[in-house]
C-alpha cells in the first residue's frame, strides 16, 4: 500500500520554504532560518497504552502524536520546523488508518508551519505505534532548559490542570507559540511542558536545577475537568490532587526571576491566563505552604516511566 | 523500566561535540558545523517483516536499524550528525531487548560519530518495532539528488550485488565515507542506495531523472553470495537475476559523467571497487544489451512497497 498512500499523502502535504527539498528522494533536506543550532525531540504513541484501538478516532492519535512533540518544543521555546512521521500499522484497514492519522496530523502542522520531512509507512499483523520526530531550531537567546531556574524565581504556569483524561489531551494546542512570546520578552530560566504531572514534571525542574520548590497550592488553577473527575469517581482523589498528578495538560511551567515575573504578571500577555503558584527556594524538595504559615512536604506524583 | 534504561543508555552514549545538549531535557539540541541545511530521513524495522523474533540477535537489529538511515544519508553524500532512536518493545524482557539493541547500534554510531540525540522507550504487549531518525548535514555543492542522471552519463556502481539475505545485510557498512569523497572529487550527478534491487533502484534514478538506462549486465559485479543462493535455491533464479533483484545490498548507484567516470575507474579512490554497469540513454526504460549489439528490456524488479 505505500506507493498508493504516498501518493495520497503527497497531494494533502502542505509546501514550506523551510524544505527545499520534500519526502521522495532518499532524504529531505531541511533549510534552518535562523542559524545552524536545531532542536531535536521524538514520542511515539502506542495501541494499549496510549490509547485503545476502536474507542477512539485515529485522527485524535495523529494530531496527538505530532501535538505532544511541538508540546515538547514549546518547553525549549524552540521554532517548530519539521516532523519525521513513522508508521507501524495493522494489516487490516492500512490504508484508511494511515489516510486518518494523517487527517488528523496535517492541520495541526499547517496551524504550526511544520513541515512533513519524511517518514516511514510499514504494515504488521502487530498493533499500531505512531513515531513522530519533530524539529525546531532555537530562538532568541538560545534554548529553555531544566536546569537554569534559580533559588528566588516565581514558578509560573500557563494555562489549567487535571482532568485532560476526559479529552483536553487530545484537544490540547501545544504552547508553541506562548513559549517563544514569553522567551523573547522576559527573562525565562527554565521550561518544562506537563506532560507527566504538575508536581513530577516541577521535581523535573528542581531536581535538574539543584533547588527546590515552595508551591502555594491554593493558587493552582484547577480546571473544570478536574472537578468533574474528582466528583464523578467518588471518594478518590480531590480535585487538588488531580491537578498536581494527572498529567497531560500540556501547560508550561516557567522559573521567571522576580520582577520578570511581576511585570509578566501585569501584563497577561498571552490569551491563556499565566499564574504564579510559588517560588523557587534553595533547599531541595518540593513542598506545600500551609495556611499557618508552615509547610509540608509535597510528593510529586504523576506518570512514572 | 524507562528511567533504569536511560541511566543505562546514557553512561555508554559517545559524546558528541555536535550535540551540546543531549538527550534528558525535552528535546537535544544539535549543532550543524557547515551551514544552515540538515538533511533527514527515517527507516523503521518490525517484528515478523524485517525480522523474525528469536531467529537473530537483536544487536543485529539494532545496528541495522540505524545502518540503513546511514546508507539513506550516503545516497544524498550527506555527513552524518545524529540519530533519534524510538523503540516499542515486547513487555517480557524489554530492558534486556533495549539493552541489545543499543549494544548493536552504538559502535556503528561511534564509527561515523553519530549523536544519539534522544528519542522515546515504549513497551506494551505487542511486537519490537525499532524506527530510527537520522539527521545529516549537506556537504560539496550541495545533496546528491536522483533525479539529477542525464543521457550519457555512466552507471557505476560500488561493490557488489544479490544474496545479501544471507547476511550482509545486517554486517554491510553504509557507504557514507565512499560518498562524500566521491562527491568532493568527482561530478556526480545522481545517486541512490540499493535497498529495494539493484534494477528496481536504477529504475528510481531514470524515473526521477526523466531518462533511461542500458545495462551491460556481464558487467553487474555479482556477490558470491548471489552464486550461493542460486545454487541452493535450485533451478529458481539465476546469480545474476539475484543480482539484479534482491535488495538490501546497501551499495550505491552513481550518474556520473563519461570524463569523469573515466578518470574515477582509473582511480579506483575508493577501498571497495567502483565498476561501471551501463550508460543512462535518452530512452526511457531499462534496457540490457544484448552481446550481439541488440537489446531487450530489462523489467525492474525488487521489492515493491
Amino acid at each position: 500500500m505505500e506507493i498508493e498512500f504516498l501518493k495520497w499523502l503527497r497531494a494533502r502535504l502542505p509546501s514550506c520554504p523551510n524544505l527545499p527539498l520534500g519526502p521522495g528522494d532518499d532524504a529531505a533536506v531541511l533549510e534552518l532560518t535562523r542559524g545552524s543550532r536545531c532542536v531535536v525531540t521524538s514520542d511515539m504513541l502506542n495501541e494499549g497504552v496510549d490509547f485503545v484501538s476502536g474507542q477512539c478516532d485515529w485522527r485524535l492519535i495523529g494530531r496527538k502524536a505530532l501535538a505532544v512533540n511541538l508540546s515538547d518544543l514549546a518547553a525549549m521555546a524552540a521554532r517548530p520546523l519539521a516532523a519525521i512521521v513513522s508508521l507501524a500499522l495493522p494489516r487490516e484497514d492500512a490504508l484508511a488508518a494511515a489516510q486518518q492519522l494523517y487527517e488528523g496530523l496535517i492541520p495541526l502542522a499547517e496551524e504550526f508551519d511544520v513541515a512533513i520531512a519524511g517518514g516511514d509507512t510499514n504494515t504488521w499483523d502487530k498493533g499500531l505505534a505512531i513515531s513522530v520526530t519533530a524539529i525546531g531550531e532555537v530562538t532568541g537567546s538560545g534554548p529553555l532548559l531544566r536546569s537554569g531556574a534559580r533559588a528566588g524565581d516565581a514558578i509560573l504556569v500557563t494555562g489549567e490542570f487535571g482532568g485532560s483524561i476526559l479529552g483536553r489531551h487530545f484537544r490540547f494546542t501545544p504552547r508553541v507559540r506562548e513559549a517563544m512570546l514569553l522567551h523573547a520578552n522576559y527573562q525565562v530560566n527554565a521550561a518544562i511542558d506537563v506532560s507527566d504531572g504538575l508536581s513530577l514534571d516541577l521535581s523535573h525542574i528542581t531536581e535538574e536545577s539543584g533547588c527546590g520548590a515552595m508551591v502555594q497550592t491554593e493558587a493552582i488553577p484547577i480546571a473544570d475537568d478536574a472537578f468533574r473527575l474528582a466528583k464523578e469517581a467518588g471518594p478518590g482523589k480531590t480535585a487538588l490532587e488531580h491537578a498536581l498528578s494527572d498529567g497531560e495538560d500540556f501547560e508550561l511551567i516557567l522559573a521567571v526571576p522576580s520582577e520578570d515575573s511581576q511585570r509578566l504578571l501585569a501584563d497577561q500577555p498571552l490569551d491563556t491566563p499565566i499564574t504564579r503558584i510559588g517560588t523557587f527556594i534553595e533547599e531541595p524538595g518540593l513542598w506545600a505552604a500551609s495556611a499557618e504559615g508552615g509547610r509540608q512536604i509535597l510528593r510529586p506524583r504523576g506518570y512514572e516511566h
